[in-house]
């Protein structure tokens, strides 16, 4: 199974591809799609829908695993992160990707089994559940990775409730 | 000048094609798209981006205007409209069509020349700038004829001062 994560955002979009195979995670691709910020709105959402249209075109993941939005603090970016979103979801969409969507706690939990674990820690357990040599960068891109690994830990649980899913043994 | 105003939102999004020659405000078509309740937000949005689309490709507007996004109320309900806010400036943008965006004050004011004229005032005034029998229904459709008029005052006031617009004695 391959899983794309999305971490969104209107200058920076993080995404991690994920194969999932007998339960062995690999990184497939990682990195972030970025947005010129003197650019219109309208521009950098059309840049966001046209990068990750071209993400699922290549990967062809079978899930696009994206982290609910809660708004705790800055409103204003919280507004240019929801449209941001907005274009990952219609790339999803028109490309009949279906979504999985996870809440911070859940992708926490998932992550390093704590859903108040801090960021060091996320990115930590990130890099050992990869084997990776040092945390992926930017931040954006190991949190997408983070969200992709979360999709594959639930759906690995749902499996063994008796759920389908082909990544079972993580 | 053919503008088409939006009024953003996920369940609906109202819209009004607005002429504006030589001074002259008609209303064109209005209505409102609405989306099920039932269906997934990724869905909604990409009926929000095809039948906006489609609404350009109509009636082929020279400029889309659009509110600015402020929350000041409900949060939930703000991510919910900024995700099909970016699904309508997607459709502007794949159509290469420019966007005004005006805050509500603007609005307001262009339309009654009070900032804080409350929704009767408005609907009352949109009714007669567009020399209508009755106030346009439902209210989102008369939201947008509301942005529409703005940028057509704004447009018009603007060339009085040396800007360019076919939309000029308002």
């Amino acid at each position: 199974m391959i899983i794309l994560g999305i971490d969104p955002g209107v200058a920076t979009v993080g995404f991690g591809v994920l194969s999932c195979e007998r339960g062995t995670l690999t990184p497939v691709r990682y990195g972030v799609v970025t947005t010129p910020a003197g650019d219109r709105l309208a521009s950098r959402l059309s840049r966001i829908f046209h990068d990750v249209t071209e993400l699922i075109e290549t990967f062809r993941p079978e899930v696009i695993s994206v982290e609910e939005l809660f708004f705790n603090t800055n409103i204003t970016t919280g507004i240019a992160v929801a449209h941001g979103r907005g274009a990952v979801l219609l790339a999803a969409e028109e490309q009949n990707v279906p979504l999985a969507e996870y809440t911070p706690l859940q992708i926490k939990q998932a992550i390093t089994g704590y859903g108040r674990a801090d960021k060091k820690q996320m990115m930590e357990m990130v890099r050992r559940l990869l084997n990776l040599p040092a945390v992926p960068r930017p931040d954006d891109a190991a949190d997408a990775l983070a969200v992709a690994i979360c999709h594959a830990r639930y759906s690995a649980s749902l499996l063994n409730r008796g759920g389908s899913s082909s990544c079972s043994t993580i």
